[in-house]
């Protein structure tokens, strides 16, 4: 039986359902990448390292909430944290304490959040890093690279995925006000930095690029755009979304000894529950401080309704607490486990792949056209995107492992070395299929 | 003992707390509103109608998390629900059971929700309303109407706060691509959107002015700025944010026979938790079905990491549930008790106030500047807002009552006609405490 027929047999109940989630929603999903062929399958519960659909398949999870679960699915640590709250009920509308829980552990291991302010999303936070930009310098325009992905707002709409030069959407309007620079490339960034450096508010950047390909920026690189953008006197700001508490209890950019101006958090700060972040330093982060001032000296900055609503404040409080509590055990473990995923599909796949990632993250590259390196997302563009769907689907027909076909793999703590083994098993057998 | 002595003797903990709140967040906020002076009390938890505070003052609480709890803080039924889903785990990144179990009962009773997609909250619901009336029109320009709020989006802060004309924000790019128009006068409006109208992509409007001052627009001005858009093939979008599922089961919208292209929806669907919700027809929802498309015919529509997750699906899911099993007595309840806060209200005050509002919102203004009716934001701009302040405060230092100083009054089903009673004894005391 083929791995589409396999699939359909496992998931009849998943079908139905998503026939009726067709009619309902958009191409049946909430997330334009959340649907793959012939459909995703309809999910029931979840618990730690397993997904778990209405045909009562069980998947070993390796998409973890767009990566924020470095837990697992509901951790009983997390879950009776807001077992509790909900008793004190999940949405106050006013300031709160659980807030200030939260609020004290992310500053004492994030530098730069000098200050704080909570948001729902990631896309809201990155809106607002790029106003407070916009704020401070009294410029314009904003830098970010090929590739670099920082949610769907409007002010950061462009070059996300190949071709980078080609508009993103119909329907935005000040894309003229964002240009994009390769990834990786100093001399190419600086290049086009320098044209614009007149009206340039800051560079928004991924120290990994996350829904770009799961690439490490080096060293080099961000030391390089951040001597530039301070010099030019724009502001350097790291989008950590994907990268804060992902490798060790606090931000990726102390290890490169950076100084970026602003850093946006969300995913695994939230616990799994809504979040975004912005955290700065207090001479830029006053701007948003709108008291006693006119329109014309604020930054306005939000947030929303569920801005730093006690549900996902504690539910990030419990979550940081036990990654912290672990005393680096959690990160040595996913970290360990991270580099020996990528080694083994390295072995498995010889010269057919290239794993890119880093820590817990990991993401299977099938080169074509002669690419033997992949530092940029114009190279992961090149790579073959319909077989690592392939391979990814097969895992999920027939191995009962998932990944959200095309994207990266996240190790949370709930993973073990003998699931690693699995799909090492399986992509071993998926390479063998295709001889 | 004056009013603030009186606060700050029963706030002694929120104000040490509030010290350390200021020091780690902007203003001690992660929204710009819920700071007042000389600072807001700390919340440790809420039920029913009540917010607890950290020094156990318990308040009426009639903010009610931004008015989007509408059976009061931590209902029994909901919480039971979020209870029971957390043993399945509160975050999962796939298509799940819970939001197709949502959106069933969302499209039964919003006709326009003939596709939905889900996002995080109700700013990047609007931002994407905008972005699909320019994708489906291949126009640019979007109008709002004075004191229209729809959260911090780029593409809608304009025109939020008085003077309208004023930038709301420095660092925001494209105010020119959004043009204001006078609530509630329709020749105006016509007038402005008749000049704009070879590339106006559309029209977005509360139904009732929320953040703007509580104002319900009359069906003459909705169905006249409905009638103009769709002439002009431009689109007519409704922001139910506020008052969907409000003052009925379903939008406000079906009970001024209009018929918009397109409805957002957040607050009280997502029952307390973090939701915004697109509601539209098909043939403008289909632009955002990215499967198949190019990215020069695609509008791209998120959502993002927390779309459709499943706590706020199963709190919204629960919430309406209720609403639709109490057979309107829920409505019929606040409703009549909005109607009694308002006449009461009135009598209280006499010809020093104006209340405005519908059902179950209500807002005192204090008038000033001879204004005798208040039917737009200019009005309320011109109305003594610091004698609202004035008054609220003096409700939470001496009467343990909470209204978010200066916002409007929403009645939930926990409320109760001698809460109201309380409340208008309190406003008694105010007044006679002014003379």
């Amino acid at each position: 039986m083929d791995t589409i027929s396999n699939y359909k047999k496992k998931t009849q109940k998943s079908a139905k359902l998503f026939a009726k989630s067709l009619k309902l929603h958009v191409n049946g999903v909430s997330h334009n990448i959340r649907f793959y062929e012939p459909y995703p399958f309809v999910v029931k519960k979840s618990l730690g390292k397993n997904l778990i659909d209405v045909d009562d398949n069980k998947y070993t999870d390796y998409w973890m909430g767009h990566w924020s679960l470095i837990l697992g699915h509901g951790p009983t640590k997390v879950k009776n944290a807001l077992r509790k709250q909900l008793g004190k009920s999940w949405m106050y509308g006013t300031v709160n304490e659980q807030t200030i829980k939260l609020s004290e552990i992310i500053s004492k291991a994030v530098p730069v959040a000098e200050k704080i302010r909570y948001v729902t999303s990631g896309t809201e936070a990155t809106m607002y890093a790029v106003r407070l930009a916009r704020s401070t310098t009294g410029k314009k325009i904003i830098a970010k690279v090929d590739g670099g992905w920082h949610g769907y707002t409007s002010d950061l709409l462009k070059s996300v995925n190949w071709p980078f030069s080609e508009s993103e959407s119909t329907g935005v309007v000040n894309e003229e006000k964002i240009i994009s620079i390769p990834y990786n490339d100093l001399e190419g960034s600086l290049k086009i930095l320098k044209k614009y450096s007149k009206d340039l508010a800051g560079v928004i950047i991924e120290p990994v690029l996350g829904g770009g390909g799961c690439i490490p920026a080096s060293r080099n690189y961000l030391k390089g755009v951040q001597e530039f953008t301070h010099k030019n006197k724009s502001l350097f700001i790291l989008d950590e979304i994907v990268t804060g508490f992902r490798f060790r209890f606090g931000c990726l950019y102390p290890t490169m000894k950076l100084n970026p101006d602003i850093v946006t958090l969300g995913k695994i700060v939230g616990g799994g529950m809504a979040i975004g972040v912005i955290c700065g330093k207090k001479e830029i982060m006053q701007y948003a401080d709108t008291t006693g001032k006119k329109k014309s000296e604020r930054s306005y900055v939000g947030g929303g309704t569920f801005s730093a609503n006690p549900a996902s404040m504690v539910a990030g409080f419990s979550t940081l607490t036990e990654l912290k509590n672990s005393k680096n055990t959690i990160y040595s473990k996913i970290n360990e486990l991270g580099l020996f995923t990528r080694k083994e599909l390295g072995k498995v796949f010889g010269e057919k792949v290239i794993i890119t990632g880093m820590g817990s993250l990991f993401m299977t590259h099938f080169v074509k056209h002669g690419i033997t390196e992949i530092t940029n997302s114009t190279q992961v563009a090149k790579c073959d995107s319909s077989m690592l769907q392939k391979y990814h689907f097969k895992m999920i027909a027939e191995d009962e492992i998932f990944f959200l076909p095309g994207k990266l793999g996240a190790i949370s703590s709930a993973h073990s070395k003998s699931d690693i083994k699995k799909m090492v098993i399986a992509s071993e057998d998926f390479v063998n299929s295709q001889e």
